[in-house]
């Protein structure tokens, strides 16, 4: 990561943690261990891509940084309300290092004497109710933009994007993650694969850059008429295929410690990623087998991830999705060459090239 | 119920049925049983009392009801992501007398094959996300309001309403109904119990009646400081209580067959209502441990539900509880009577006759 770009994320993530931090919203959310699952994800930091990719945009179209910080706020905890439900959907115990919003609710219920059993329901039911909290909270935070200069009829219509572009077509992708999940490999195919992760993450970060374009530039509807909102929208949409196509990669190849997941949790969970699929391809009948004899085995030792590491380079597969990932941010690259150049394109053309690299 | 406010009501309904059943939202969502969850619960019908009253008090206020469509629509799709989340927490089978969203979503994983507990957690999962679309799907609901003529001020108003004032207080108080089945219930006190219902029920209401005054009249920020729109807020706050109360009653006092749920499910569930709070207050030792017998018990037989009634009958608190449901239903005439006299102040008069009487 450039120097630039690494200070321009810690800045951005540090008025994110104020605007959050700050927000009045949670402090009357009863009873108090929910008041702070409510709050836990949003403010565990992490990059806030997201929230950087809105303000980025905001600013590449001429707008004040400064007035997109409530929307740059909003897609951080609409984000992070879609991970608390995720995480409860994937049996996910961690959450960057910690422990997941139900698990600790759950943890919570046993310190008070719950058994084991109810103590797990009441995280579940606790940590649904926290993401909801947070669904409202986010689109709120949204609403605050008339606070900080932005027109009420560009409020109106980013709330209508959030609900509309964002919300159906996210939660969908989700669905699709977990309907995928269930079915026998052979019966999903690559492409309906990388639909669902242009669902799952596409739509949020093309929302974050169209909606830091229609802030920056003051024009709610109709703003995707602009023909440079569709190559920013373009843009997002590469790069959130690429950081997908990363996680894939690092859920297999990373340093467990880096990314506060276990590894290969994808095959636990017998989610057909791209990878996984790939690898299938790119199999003979014998290899196959080999390989799916890890599909949904609930743990791995360090020979058995060494194993499946080996298995997925040996295909092909590996140099297959890295080099997909490498052609997605040259594509987005490519794509803010032809936007106004200022400090912001610099700044999104590093970030093509971070999400595609990073390690955690 | 008076002839007037039946007709009303079944227009209302006839109406919401027209506009959610029309809206194209659920269109796009994927899969299929994920789009037909999402559109099931709002299209289930029954008396749909929140947009009715959303209507008549925009109405009261002198606006055109029509205006009120699509923020009328939102109320019941809104109350009904909340009774989808609901069931998953309360482990409800049935919902309007048939399978619960997350019941019939596991019926249809079992019919695909898959094993029980595997289903049961599709089930949960995918019902969860139907309730999370369902709350983007209100949201973007009340927005549409611009559409018929609701000034973009008023709209963005209401928004920001809707998610502070009702989703907040309203999960708030799912929460804490939640925490209260796990307690001992000694340590709940009556007035925790009424808190806890003026946030879950209240609360939208409340909302019901001042969105449709401020649609009524024109006017978003500051409407609640027109003393009229105090009345019509108490009023709704009081009906809101007076509709619990007498589901507590229907809880062990009604046919089955005309709720549609199992009698005495709020014991089963350890759930200490205003009603068995009142019974344990009213018994002495030895009825309080006949009575607390019944408590958390799976299932009743006809034999149990007779003495279950009998205890609480005798106590005195069933009378307690139809009388302060009366009264609650008095005070509301009583606070219509001071606000424009059309034909809406007479169906909101006898709407609170209504909510008190009802028999589902």
């Amino acid at each position: 990561m450039t120097g630039e770009l690494l200070r321009e994320l810690e800045i951005n993530s540090d008025l994110m943690g104020r605007v959050i931090g700050e927000d009045m919203y949670p402090v009357s959310v009863m009873p108090e261990c929910l008041r702070e699952a409510v709050r836990d994800y949003p403010l565990r930091g992490g990059k806030r891509l997201r929230s950087a990719l809105l303000r980025f945009c905001c600013g590449l179209f001429g707008g004040d940084v400064d007035s997109a910080r409530f929307a740059a706020a909003a897609v951080e905890i609409y984000h992070n309300w879609t991970l608390v439900h995720d995480d409860i959907i994937d049996d996910d115990a961690l959450r960057r290092h910690r422990a997941s919003s139900h698990a600790s609710l759950a943890e919570f219920a046993s310190s008070l004497g719950m058994g084991c059993s109810d103590a797990l329901k009441y995280g579940r039911d606790m940590a649904m109710l926290a993401g909801d909290i947070q669904h409202g909270w986010a689109a709120n935070m949204l609403l605050r933009s008339v606070e900080c200069g932005v027109l009420g009829d560009v409020v109106l219509w980013l709330a209508r994007e959030l609900h509309e572009n964002v919300g159906r077509v996210l939660i969908s992708g989700e669905a699709l993650d977990v309907d995928y999940s269930h079915k026998i490999w052979d019966m999903v195919t690559i492409a309906e694969v990388r639909r669902m992760l242009e669902m799952k993450t596409g739509a949020l970060l093309d929302f974050c850059a169209v909606s830091g374009a229609a802030i920056g530039m003051g024009i709610g509807e109709g703003v995707r008429e602009d023909s440079r909102v569709a190559l920013i929208s373009k843009y997002a949409r590469a790069i959130g295929l690429a950081f997908q196509l990363r996680d894939d990669w690092l859920g297999i190849y990373s340093d467990e410690e880096e990314t506060g997941k276990p590894l290969a949790s994808d095959l636990s969970g017998g989610k057909p990623t791209m990878l996984f699929l790939r690898t299938l391809e790119n199999l003979d009948d014998g290899g196959r087998s080999r390989f799916m004899a890890f599909v949904r085995r609930p743990k791995f030792s360090h020979e058995d991830i060494c194993e499946i590491r080996r298995i997925i380079s040996d295909s092909g597969a590996e140099a297959a999705v890295l080099d997909e990932c490498s052609a997605l941010a040259q594509d987005a690259k490519s794509l803010v060459d032809a936007l106004p150049r200022n400090r912001y394109n610099g700044l999104l053309s590093d970030l093509a090239d971070h999400v595609t690299t990073r390690n955690a």
